[in-house]
């Protein structure tokens, strides 16, 4: 399968690279790697991204080339999806890509559903950045510091920094590849978590008012209320990191945030500690992720959620 | 001097093992990984530390073993004094320890006074668990799962979880080689930086009342007094990483939490971002470190402190 993959890439003439919308560091690592890999063997490619690119990934290279309209999609003849399970996380624009004549899936979700035939997945992968390492050295591309800093900034974050447990010695070993081909561990790390403006300070202020440890239980959980994000000047990206905060406290197993979209509508985000499967909580509800990480919308009020929520989880242990 | 080291082990009988005062990571990872390593090889070996395990650490293999009382020093032939730039760090003990035969220094400290002449030290390593990964390598020692868990926590927290300049590809080839050796990134990370009573999230809330951020100057600072930790039941071991919050904010490049040890005495601990040397700042007040993180104590009331930091730190820009 991967030769197949890299005879695509040989032959073809023009390059859609695009990800899911909600756009998370491998998401942007990934396709940002594809695109400096086939600009260096003189092809032609371009990024869509139905959502902006979040300010914390603004610094990586190549970044500035992505664009957010999409014209002559005829144009292509190849396209990456990369880090989707679905076509259909790609957002609007999910059926005129399904047009495309080559559709290359890389992808490392275990709910993929293998809408395409040319597809790159493991499920074990730490991270769809991962499996483009993997595919960068059976092509023997060159490693070029652009490359590896993007591949760097992929494996990071859907590791939550070396934490989670999809953190494998082929993760470690490839970081430390990409480490040697000119990417900066520090400089890194402080673009992604450490370059946060002073509202998302105040966010974590106020939602820690609202902080909920249910230890009988083992949940955690923050709110963040659309007033909360008036009130502080923050903005909906903010609220990344905050789920780490509950989950941080010993004997919590499942950590919540829950963030308000509209009056009567919230985003979950979960993480678990341990063995305790997230995914299956978030599938229950229409959303999706990994065993440790996974997400969900769910539309009523806070408190009837919250008992929805500790159901499932009861009956999920 | 490496193979001096290998032939002191081989021929030693009784081994002391001790680090230095306010224990963390890096030197109960090194400590604890030696004690395998020479009860793997039917050695007498026995871990001394003034300084109690913060509780976080306690679940390290063979952590339990750590002794608080030293009596009878004649038994030992040779002492590993780790993690250690000079001897005094270990404490009140520090002369009689002196006074073994042979003492073996294994240390990354750039302030390392060469108090052994027999010692392991790189000021480039990442941490003494890297060199000490290294010291095994060499002696073609069986790395076990303890040793392995040992060496990564003492890597992981000493490179702020591969966050720090220090993290080089020889650091994260290492820390793969410990996870392919047993080391379980997930559940090392969890116990070190996920199992927090509820009393360190009050204390976060608690801190965060005294955010300063000091943008033209580019410091950000938290203060623990000792009434905060009184009022939420914390200890002072709970103020780790509180130090991490005002470094997360853009445009801060200095980090500062002040903790309050008696009326007018407080403890400074620092971080930087890029290339802003702390090590330069803590050493000027009587204290040590690495670059990106340092500490010292000072006397004296908070807000005079405060003006003599921001006198030292423009005077290093």
């Amino acid at each position: 399968m991967i030769n197949k993959i890299i005879a695509t890439i040989n032959e073809g003439r023009s390059f859609l690279i695009t990800s899911h919308v909600k756009l998370d560091g491998d998401a942007l690592g990934s396709e940002l790697a594809i695109y400096c890999m086939l600009k260096n063997i003189r092809k032609k490619a371009l990024i869509y991204n139905e959502d902006d690119t979040p300010g914390h990934y603004a610094f990586l290279p190549a970044a500035g080339k992505i664009v957010h309209t999409l014209d002559n999609i005829s144009q292509f003849d190849v396209a990456f999806v990369l880090d989707c399970s679905e076509l259909e996380r790609v957002g609007d624009k999910a059926q005129e890509i399904g047009k495309i004549k080559k559709i290359i899936n890389i992808d490392h979700h275990i709910s993929n559903n293998g809408f395409s035939p040319l597809k790159l997945w493991d499920g074990r992968a730490s991270s769809t950045g991962e499996l483009i390492f993997c595919l960068f050295e059976q092509m023997k591309c060159k490693l070029t510091p652009d490359i590896c800093t993007n591949l760097y900034a992929a494996i990071l974050t859907d590791t939550g920094g070396f934490r989670y447990a999809n953190t494998t010695k082929d993760t470690l070993w490839a970081a430390g590849k990409l480490v040697a081909g000119g990417a900066d561990p520090q400089w890194i790390s402080e673009n992604i978590y450490e370059n946060d403006p002073p509202a998302k300070i105040k966010l974590l202020k106020k939602a820690l008012e609202t902080l909920s440890l249910d230890l009988p239980n083992q949940i955690g959980s923050l709110v963040v209320t659309r007033s909360a994000l008036r009130e502080t000047g923050a903005s909906y990206e903010h609220t990344e990191g905050l789920v780490e905060i509950p989950r941080s406290v010993k004997g919590i197993a499942v950590s919540i945030l829950y963030t308000q979209l509209e009056d009567n509508s919230y985003k979950l985000s979960m993480r678990s500690k341990g063995n305790f499967d997230v995914e299956k909580i978030a599938k229950k509800f229409g959303g999706g992720g990994h065993a440790n990480a996974a997400a969900c919308r769910i539309k009523g009020n806070i408190e009837t959620i919250k008992k929805d929520i500790l159901k499932a989880i009861n009956e999920a242990r």
